[in-house]
């Protein structure tokens, strides 16, 4: 077996083959910076965390670009999403892309997510753009109207091969133009006239203006990536019409194939309905943070597949923080025993046939990026631990050590859930934490030898109090966070 | 009093006044994104976060924008230090840029530096730069040559004016062109032709090229700022050649006055000697945090003045790391009194002079931001709160909050080094770490008054061995991170 993924473009599952053998290129579209991500955001990037993930486990060195648009995303009613927010907030639009690009990497911080290599702003790279729509000028596949330029849809035979769609399927989506300037209707701007209100304009052959939004995403994945690209990835709502604009203009741009496989995550539902800002059903993932831990939000996000539509509810949730529990605390539970046993010489190994689980997560994961079947899997391994570790048998640490380094690996390495080092289930910065509950727990064992039962009572409830259990097992105490 | 800050430009100490009545356009230059930071780095952005903190504790509403220079920054042998970099690590150089642009964040974050408002990056405003050498050349203050469009100081009478450098003097500090296109010596470039492997380029109407370090800082300052705004700061080591330059290409562009306050920072020795990369004495800021924390560091800068030399060596830190101990626990013991008080009713005032002090401060801060001043006024009010505590009588919880108040706003507010909040002394996560510790204290007292001397001292032992001091006073314990 070897990676397949699903691409759009051909709809099938392919084999995965790079243009450069060890080499992956991939762009992914990033966040228009103008509002708080919400739970959406996160189900999009999560996926394509899983992705760069997995490549880099396989093996690759993979070039991962995620733009930032902050120019150029225009409104149903034509406004610029950035100068609406702007003049609604009376602060310059750079001022806006700041905070809320400051605000979008701390979100995807806290659930663990891998940077991009490259995230490059549109706004920064005007003049990548101009050059693109004057080659499209050159080439005969654009006009220029009134100081702006649209692609001419006409002239690109393949125009609708990413979503199927035919042009009468497209116009249904556009919006009723009044006194248009485009020679067709499904036509789309590559740069736009600036009208005296509008702060974000810069000069170019056709007069001061801003490019459209495609355009950005074309001039800035060939960039760094190459004429010619590996994966480019997005949300199912940008297939239409953003990535067969950006497969337009850049195909007849080069006159060569742009990305070879796209990749779309579904998107998400809340109880049941469309998420939308005009519904007001929208959950910001600031908002989910204050109900659940970023990991349990990422965990969630994990058991269901890419391509299926993830309902959010709290129910939901619930399901996935007593699930990320589980695994931490017998992660802890593990790496405790492992502790022990290291000081002493222990002759059984842990008999678990870590090469079938392995083999198992892995044939999940070359299916299409299986995250469901993968968490699946990590959890059968966690529950045979589980019981493993509640036998009397006392194994050897290097067998116990074995099963910790395949935990990391692939719930860590891969799915990103499981942390590093040897203070499982709590972040390297909570080392203090951990320590001082580990002082509380001694105490009591000592209080307990001397029969002091109220003082033993006192410590456990001071502990419970503050959200931490504790479990006597047989050979001492283990506790988790409840 | 009022203000006032000394103006490189004038050589004094002038009266602050802002173009706009209750509004400060400040523009500091930032970091070229090759490296991570240096303790002097920390000096000039500490520096200038006080600054900005201190405006807007004066009321003024502050638009702080701080560049990312991320291309044309040559070194003296005439290759460009992104590029370079990215050579060695074998990476593009946005990477780099990505990569070290992150780190100069977290370092700065981890100081309690107030975020710049607007980061613009000087790859991200070629447009602008290319529109400030046309308007120039329109002008007949540049030259092209081969490409490369120059800056012709003799066409500029107040060239010198901020350094007060003669022509001579600045020939000195030049590098020695062989074979140079330039008509004078001291000329700077505006523009560079790109040679064939120059991978940084963009079109332009003089070929393929790249813009000169100088231009990105006007063309970013007057873009978000104005023609004419209010301050301008950077190193010392920035006056020459890079404000001159600066100044000279925005003041004949626009025809008007370009910043009207200019303010710079000395810089930082080690223990005594110039620190520089040749040397190899310089310390990042990365490496110190991991002797001392962050504040540590904070509060080291803050204890001299920003136009004063910096000596760092492990000695100076060591008192900076005491002082902010002693007023932190000042803070966290006049908290938990304060705490104490609300449950009861208590009539005594403390009775501290507070205004005094408060004018003290401002009497410092106002003298050209004198934080060595400042911060000494903040600890002899740390001292006399302290000996306040340290008396049987019982204060009022208005009274203990009111210092509490003053403490938050002149330490916390202005100089950044006081905590928010109720947990004083901790962060804001850390909050768990001190309900542990309060446990424990709190179990402490319960085994003392049930006479078990054994495992009172085991939890004062348990702590001392996780850093953690306490103290025993007439009513009750008080524990410190030693």
């Amino acid at each position: 077996m070897s990676l397949h993924l699903y691409n759009t473009l051909t709809r099938q599952k392919e084999a995965f083959k790079p243009i450069h053998e060890g080499f992956v290129g991939i762009y992914v579209c990033g966040p228009t910076v103008y509002s708080d991500s919400h739970v959406g955001h996160g189900k999009s990037y999560v996926s394509f965390d899983i992705v760069v993930r997995y490549l880099r486990y396989l093996g690759y060195k993979v070039l991962y670009v995620q733009n930032i648009t902050d120019v150029g995303h225009l409104l149903d009613d034509g406004e610029d999403r950035m100068l609406r927010q702007a003049r609604i907030e009376k602060l310059h639009p750079m001022q806006i892309a700041e905070t809320i690009l400051r605000s979008y990497f701390e979100d995807m911080d806290a659930m663990g997510l891998v940077r991009p290599d490259i995230s490059p702003r549109a706004s920064g790279h005007i003049t990548e753009q101009i050059e693109l729509v004057k080659a499209l000028l050159d080439k005969g596949y654009a006009y220029e109207v009134n100081g702006s330029v649209y692609f001419d849809v006409r002239k690109y035979a393949d125009y609708g091969k990413l979503s199927g769609r035919t042009v009468e399927e497209m116009l249904e989506g556009t919006r009723v133009e009044v006194r248009s300037e485009k020679k067709n209707p499904q036509d789309f701007a590559l740069w736009k006239r600036a009208e005296p209100e509008h702060i974000m304009r810069w000069p170019s052959p056709w007069g001061e203006g801003f490019p459209g939004w495609h355009v950005e995403c074309s001039a800035m994945s060939m960039k760094y990536l190459g004429e010619q690209f590996d994966i480019h990835g997005g949300g199912l709502d940008n297939q239409f019409p953003h990535h067969e604009c950006e497969i337009a203009q850049s195909e007849c741009a080069t006159g060569r194939p742009f990305a070879n496989y796209w990749i779309h995550n579904n998107l998400v539902t809340v109880n049941g309905q469309k998420m939308s800002k005009s519904i007001g059903n929208q959950i910001t993932l600031k908002d989910a943070f204050k109900k659940f831990d970023p990991l349990v939000v990422r965990l969630f996000i994990l058991q269901s597949h890419y391509r299926s539509t993830l309902d959010f509810s709290d129910e939901a949730l619930l399901g996935a923080k007593s699930g990320l529990e589980k695994l931490l605390n017998t992660v802890r539970n593990l790496r405790t025993e492992a502790a022990k046993a290291r000081g002493e010489s222990r002759a059984a190994a842990a008999a678990i046939d870590l090469e079938s689980y392995r083999s198992r997560f892995l044939a999940a994961m070359d299916d299409d990026f299986n995250t469901p079947q993968a968490t699946a899997v990590l959890f059968d391994l966690s529950r045979e631990v589980n019981a493993l570790l509640s036998l009397e048998t006392k194994f050897s640490a290097a067998s116990l050590e074995a099963i910790d380094a395949l935990l990391e690996d692939l719930g860590g390495r891969v799915l990103g859930i499981v942390p590093e080092g040897s203070h499982a289930g709590l972040r390297a910065d909570m080392k203090l934490e951990a320590d001082l509950v580990q002082l509380l727990v001694d105490l009591r064992a000592e209080v307990r030898a001397q029969k002091l039962w109220p003082l033993s009572d006192r410590i456990r409830d001071g502990l419970k109090k503050l959200g931490i259990v504790l479990e006597d097992k047989k050979d001492g105490t283990v506790w988790r966070k409840g």
